[in-house]
């Protein structure tokens, strides 16, 4: 098979590769239709990620159709259609009993990071019955490779983790993909404003187009001054941290009603300063997560009711074998005015 | 009447003042029978709360009888023993509606901050139904001053924000009267283990007796490692911060474990710094509060039932008119084993 290999930093290739085989009974092998990139996968590309190393298979995105299963793996069969999550979990250790995939003892966010990942015509699933989903007969698959990662990681992340409530003014930092996902899915709890802030206007353009009632263009507009009078001088009841920098996290802290929740998303690489001396009286909530992707069966109704539409992230398609194109296209998002791109294996 | 009275930065005087008077329908004064010191006062008394003005007197907490009400006050009359809040509370302004009494839109802690307070011979209480509370017949009246201010605090800040359950490993990080008020109140939800870390050996010794499982001296012994051989490398479920500078805020976040929440009691005049680099895929929750004493009910009934003695926490007695030398003991609380101190007005 071929698959898109990391070969250290700024070094990747689309290159032959054995197709994967069972390693352990609780293993399935997937044979991989539709993929993505995420902008982890360009991180890592940059060697951000220093645990991933020379000869690894990037991707943790994708939906597919099981190709053989090991003996312990009881939800799956050949042939299935299936929905594979970028968190693995074994669903048996203290953690993943607490809903906390993302810690599991033997797992967690491993595909195309500590293991080989999706961006390849197969792919191995450890713990496959509790890490793959089935995907329902008739569904859209490409929109449900938005269910991977991006939509979990901003709904569990960002919208529940930030207590989004009916009525209530979000602000949303970054109108990137995982923005975006956040934007989407805090419409389920009706709130009463969600003001979407980036510096990029397409972006804002984007997210009004999604459901955002105010945007902010924060590299020309007095963000502090707007979220004031958009308040009434209180601030935000959640302010959602979707950037994954000191200066956006800090920007949700500023602009936090007293008992409102900053809920982090963004993969940061530095620490950022906590404003105690005046944060410690505010009775504000801050939380961070990596995606549990806990809530994936739940996002699948979503997507069957209606009440969510993923297909509004994809901007781009290539083959799966043109995935060196693909990240061109990605890795120059604002130019390009790519959101999520789609890879589909036509072979 | 005489009253301890702030004269700025280094300056305070028990000197004679007048009896304060009904200025709204809301208000009631109380003749106080006993009242104390908080850490708090101590800052104001350096020149650390400079909303605090030449001629205020200070205090925010104690208990009285009422003297006499203003016309809109139904839940007392004269004659009547109460317990008073160190938080004003309207009962009417959105903040009140959702709890957040520290954020009384005609409130919050003003008690011997923005008005005259509790260490003098009457004080006047604004919104008196809301920010007093009648005490049962009965009750050991001197005990029930640790539910104006120290109790709730302990109790709300760290753990009910640590969200402390049974089995659960929790740390306090300051061994101080805040600090020992949520060791006792952490005890309703009977976690597994309270670890209580501080620089004091007396101040251990004292959480020893009061229930702390395990206790460590963060000027001799390596916290982190300690930690580490506690909990089998995960960290505590819940870190409780109660006292107020960065490197304990910044060392509850380096104790915590995944899922793990860090409570904020202390009271911060500097930033700390968040290490966002570690913390953002860890699954933690941080919060921040001032006491909104919405539980002073809940706690006066544990004290009643016999859960909770807040006697436990009074070291040193004072006559009201001595309240300088009250002062200077728990100004060297160390040197001086002071925890709390009560002061009785014999007039």
């Amino acid at each position: 098979m071929h698959a898109l290999v990391y070969h250290g930093p700024g070094r990747k290739a689309w290159e032959e590769k054995p197709i994967p085989t069972i390693v352990k009974p609780t293993d399935a092998i997937v044979k991989i239709l539709k993929t993505t990139i995420c902008g982890t996968d360009l991180h890592i590309m940059k060697g951000d990620v220093p645990e991933v190393t020379d000869g690894r298979i990037i991707g943790h995105e994708g939906v597919g159709i099981v190709e053989e299963t090991g003996s312990a793996v009881g939800n799956f069969k050949k042939g299935d259609h299936v929905l594979i999550s970028c968190i693995t979990s074994c669903g048996k250790c203290e953690y993943c009993k607490k809903g906390m995939y993302s810690h599991c003892e033997d797992g967690g966010w491993i595909l195309g990071h500590l293991i080989d990942g999706t961006q390849a015509e197969y792919v191995r699933i450890p713990h496959a019955d509790n890490s793959l989903y089935p995907i329902p007969a008739g569904a859209d698959e490409e929109a449900l490779v938005m269910l991977s990662d991006i939509l979990p990681t901003g709904f569990e992340c960002g919208v529940l983790n930030g207590q989004v409530k009916p009525g209530d003014t979000v602000a949303i930092v970054g109108s990137g993909p995982i923005g975006l996902a956040a934007l989407l899915t805090a419409q389920f709890y009706s709130p009463g404003e969600i003001i979407m802030i980036d510096p990029d206007d397409n972006r804002l353009n984007v997210a009004k187009t999604f459901g955002a009632t105010q945007v902010i263009n924060n590299s020309t507009e007095n963000v502090l001054e707007r979220i004031k009078s958009l308040t009434g001088g209180k601030g935000v009841d959640t302010a959602i941290e979707a950037v994954g920098i000191p200066v956006t996290f800090e920007l949700c802290t500023d602009i936090i009603a007293p008992g409102g929740h900053v809920a982090n998303i963004g993969v940061h690489g530095k620490s950022a300063t906590l404003h105690l001396e005046t944060l410690w009286a505010k009775n504000i909530t801050i939380t961070t997560r990596l995606v549990d992707t806990v809530t994936t069966p739940m996002l699948l109704k979503t997507v069957k009711s209606k009440k969510l539409n993923p297909n509004k992230l994809i901007t781009h398609h290539f083959r799966l074998d043109r995935v060196m194109d693909a990240y061109e296209t990605f890795g120059n998002a604002a130019k390009e005015k790519a959101l999520k791109v789609i890879l589909t294996n036509e072979e």
